[in-house]
């Protein structure tokens, strides 16, 4: 049998440090030292001084220095937001390759403690050799001078190299573990719920149509065109021959043939009989979308019927949750809406977790949970990069996380909170939109109870039926449901959710009050006919989340690769 | 301010049972325990005997006894697949009502031990209030008979209920939070790429389209009907408006008219001339999708150009690799390919994970390491579920995971493959597909490496350049790139990966080579211009490696709500 490989001792010995606190563990995928692992201990990486290790990065800036005898490097490989000072000698580099902001470097060296007084750094690497050197080709794009994050939003493909960019997308990544953890710990099962859908959830207008159908039209068009539909004298022409084949068919029996005559002249009318459905069928084919009844014919589409981008995995979700008893997702939802706020886009994150045998109160407590969690989490395991945050966009995000955190959030009623903001306008407080019972908050409303009137975090529930969907549980009064929203300082509306409606006779009377046709939710009501449970979930914006987080004021800037009008860059 | 909302003590009284090791804990987000927390004890939870308990409930079966007397129900609620025996006594609800399958339970009572020898329950619960039942109206949809997973691809929404489908939504959930586990330990940072996407990787043919313009020509064409376009006379009409104001403006100040005057005429030529435009603009205005010198013009679409799903994060994953060193991916990937096998699906997940400073061994040790720890994740997480698997579909399933956790993985190139399967030939074995150096290994070959020659996982490496893909880093013989596929028993190929290309000047000649445009990828060669790095990833099918853990064979049945041709229910 074939040799199998194992990794040559040699390439291993330099970096192989020991696994025990006093040494620098290994990369076990790539032969280096995190950075991490180096600047994040403790000391600042100190006690390592004396070691050898192998580690690779960008250079952030880069500077020669004794008349170019040697360059320091500052060094950053994105495993935290500090960057590790190289010390590069002239004899073993051109050091002009390797100062320029962007260079890639990946070298071998001894950690040293710096001079004495010199510098913020605890530790820095002298270099005994340079493995490898990405250059810089021409100008690098990112200037050194601030950016904006304006200007970053159309290098898509280089921002991640800066500071800001970076520590978002470590901050992203520790509430989206932070998240699966939560729930996980809670014992709820992670469901994928689809991306695309043919369940229409809040009304077509506002989702993307998912369709091959556009691209079969357009081989059809170009069919056409080489090959032109047949005419109606071709359509005749093929009839004529299916009926003469016919008569041909009918003399032979007349005229008593023999069995070979007759199959013979049936096998010629049967391919006339095919022949002519052929041409039939293609003098149907026009240019243009297919139509059948004035209507576009979805026949040929993909999935034989109009498909869409899902706004929401709520309601698939519950399919599991009436099974599994407490489940989430946590995926992509789309909406065609053509917004270009800060707080907008067209493709979103949402966690949305379903609980059975639970009502709007433990829906609450999970919520307030749920985002406890994950402040506790950034402080515990991102505090550098919500420093970074604290310096460059927000200073008071450190104190929102450590205060929601650890503050009760409050809990009011729609009812009591119009009340609440009728009284501050009484006295004298002015809002653009007017507070009214039956009118749902506008989020300058929702802003000013909680960060004005509770300075924390607050839920509202109970709102009125005529502004909330129809899955959400009626109340005994008739006039309101229970949902509930979580408004939190800088964002406004983080959380939406409700107790189902887990009444079939309720259900079924509600969809009918609100206009909507029952047929399309044949499946979701099934769930109230067979073996119905109390339920509630909810869901929460993930980019909204990390807004909240880090105090940066436009969502745009927290996903990876924002989708809005006219853009869908990469 | 108002009052803050506090669960009433009396009804956690109940259920909040001590946290030691000694009692069950209530859920936090439900008001009962969970029976996995009951019968997932190593003792079967026995030593809870005498603990008052609530449960909640779907009854997996149930049966009167005892003339009436009694109910014995099967309840299971999705959090293990084992079902908690409960007895109900006819003084306390009427049996007939709970013992459907189906039936929705919410019950509270005593665990006690079960009489000596009886069944195999180690616990049972003895009912002493039903809190809350939701009956089955009219027939259940889910015969009792023998369920095939094909009748069940027809009841999205019930089959969560079944013990098969319910089992595999445990071992899902399980393997995606391994998933995420593991990367995690690794410092690989999660980065969620997009799921619209402008950028083609693999050939537009397969890919769906995401549009807003068939909607946008909908709402044309029937605002044509009501409202319908200018004439050509009409445009001349107002043509004709503007030249005679024109004329008046002219004639005004040739006579040397009032400033007043004069500027009247010329605000009735301004209305005269954007009149005209919208004319001429609306005149424009055609039925079908609107076209530009004979393509479909997509400035109208809501990205502004044509838009697709991702059929891979990969290429955009790299500019963070590029900047963050360690980062995976784990999302939707979709194919609009008309593909009706058991192991297609048009939207499935994929995990990419992608490592800067990484060659083509790391990236075979990081699979590797990955699809292990997959495995010894689910033999200790969910061998119960397994045990399920093993009993209804796959009796070596256990054992091959026990295997794969324990046994290095073969590792040899794509040459030796070849001389290993020609050799297979010479001997007398069969196969449909030719084995030939510079053909891809057919499904067939792979499986025979995997679960013939070697009896385990192999991993193959070094494929010729002309099968595949051109960001593959192409090895010093000229004639191979440093691509690796793991093979796995009972599915073959379970991932895909490689060394990617990052010199500038070989990439780019190889764009040209395969006759592919630069300009689309200019940002993906602009990470080769700017610091390049040596880095690796693959890509594992998320579905694939459920077939491959629980034995089923059909895909459909491992994604909760599958898509492929024809079909996206719910």
């Amino acid at each position: 049998m074939a040799d199998e490989i194992v990794p040559p001792a040699n390439e291993l010995a330099a970096v192989a440090l020991g696994n025990d606190g006093s040494t620098v563990k290994r990369a076990e995928f790539s032969n280096r030292v995190l950075i991490k692992s180096i600047l994040g201990r403790p000391d600042g990486g100190a006690t390592l001084a004396g070691q050898k290790v192998r580690i690779g990065g960008w250079v952030k800036s880069g500077r020669e220095q004794g008349k170019g005898a040697f360059a320091f490097l500052a060094v950053n490989d994105g495993s935290c937001p500090a960057n590790l000072q190289v010390m590069v000698d002239s004899s073993l580099y051109d050091l002009s390759k390797l100062v320029a902001t962007g260079t890639c470097v990946t070298v071998e060296g001894v950690l040293k403690l710096p001079p004495e007084g010199k510098d913020k750094q605890m530790i820095e690497l002298s270099v005994e050799k340079v493995i490898d050197v990405g250059t810089v080709e021409a100008k690098y794009p990112l200037p050194k001078t601030k950016l904006t994050l304006e200007f970053l939003r159309d290098m898509l493909h280089l921002r991640p190299r800066t500071n800001s960019i970076s520590a978002i997308a470590r901050i992203r990544n520790a509430l989206a573990f932070a998240t699966h953890s939560f729930f996980q710990e809670h014992s709820f099962l992670y469901v994928h719920t689809p991306i695309i859908t043919t369940s229409d959830c809040e009304g077509a207008g506002e989702m993307f149509q998912v369709t091959t159908l556009i691209n079969h039209t357009e081989q059809v068009e170009k069919d056409l065109i080489v090959n032109p539909p047949p005419t109606e004298a071709d359509v005749e022409a093929a009839r004529l021959i299916v009926k003469e084949k016919g008569a041909a068919v009918a003399q032979l029996k007349a005229a008593d043939a023999s069995k070979q005559e007759i199959k013979a002249s049936v096998d010629e009318l049967t391919i006339a009989k095919a022949n002519l459905a052929q041409v039939e069928e293609r003098s149907k084919l026009k240019p243009g979308l297919p139509k059948k009844d004035g209507k576009i014919d979805y026949s040929n589409d993909f999935f034989s019927r109009q498909a869409f981008l899902t706004v929401s995995g709520q309601l698939q979700v519950e399919t599991y949750a009436c099974a599994l008893s407490s489940v989430y997702t946590f995926g992509p939802t789309f909406r065609a809406e053509n917004s270009h706020t800060t707080r907008h886009l067209a493709e979103f994150w949402m966690v949305e977790p379903e609980i059975a045998f639970a009502d709007l109160q433990d829906d609450m407590n999970c919520a307030e949970a749920y985002v406890k969690y994950m402040c506790k989490w950034l402080l515990e395991k991102c505090y550098d990069d919500m420093e970074l945050m604290a310096k460059n966009f927000d200073r008071g995000c450190i104190e929102r996380l450590q205060l929601v955190a650890s503050t009760p959030f409050g809990r009011i009623t729609y009812t009591e909170a119009v009340e609440l903001l009728e009284r501050a306008v009484a006295e004298g407080k002015k809002f653009e939109n007017k507070v009214e019972w039956g009118v749902d908050l506008a989020s300058e409303h929702e802003r000013y109870l909680t960060e004005v009137m509770f300075q924390k975090p607050v839920i509202v529930y109970n709102y009125p039926k005529g502004i909330k969907a129809f899955y959400m549980r009626l109340n005994d009064d008739g006039k309101t449901v229970a949902a509930m929203d979580v408004l939190v300082p800088k964002v406004g509306e983080l959380i939406g959710g409700s107790q189902r409606e887990e009444r079939y006779d309720v259900i079924t009377q509600r969809i009918k009050e609100m206009g909507l046709p029952i047929e399309p939710y044949k499946w979701y009501i099934d769930l109230r006919r067979y073996g119905t449970v109390k339920h509630c979930g909810f869901g929460l914006g993930f980019e909204r989340m990390i807004l909240f987080a880090t105090g940066i004021d436009n969502i745009r800037d927290v996903i990876p690769f924002p989708r809005y009008p006219g853009k869908a860059d990469l």
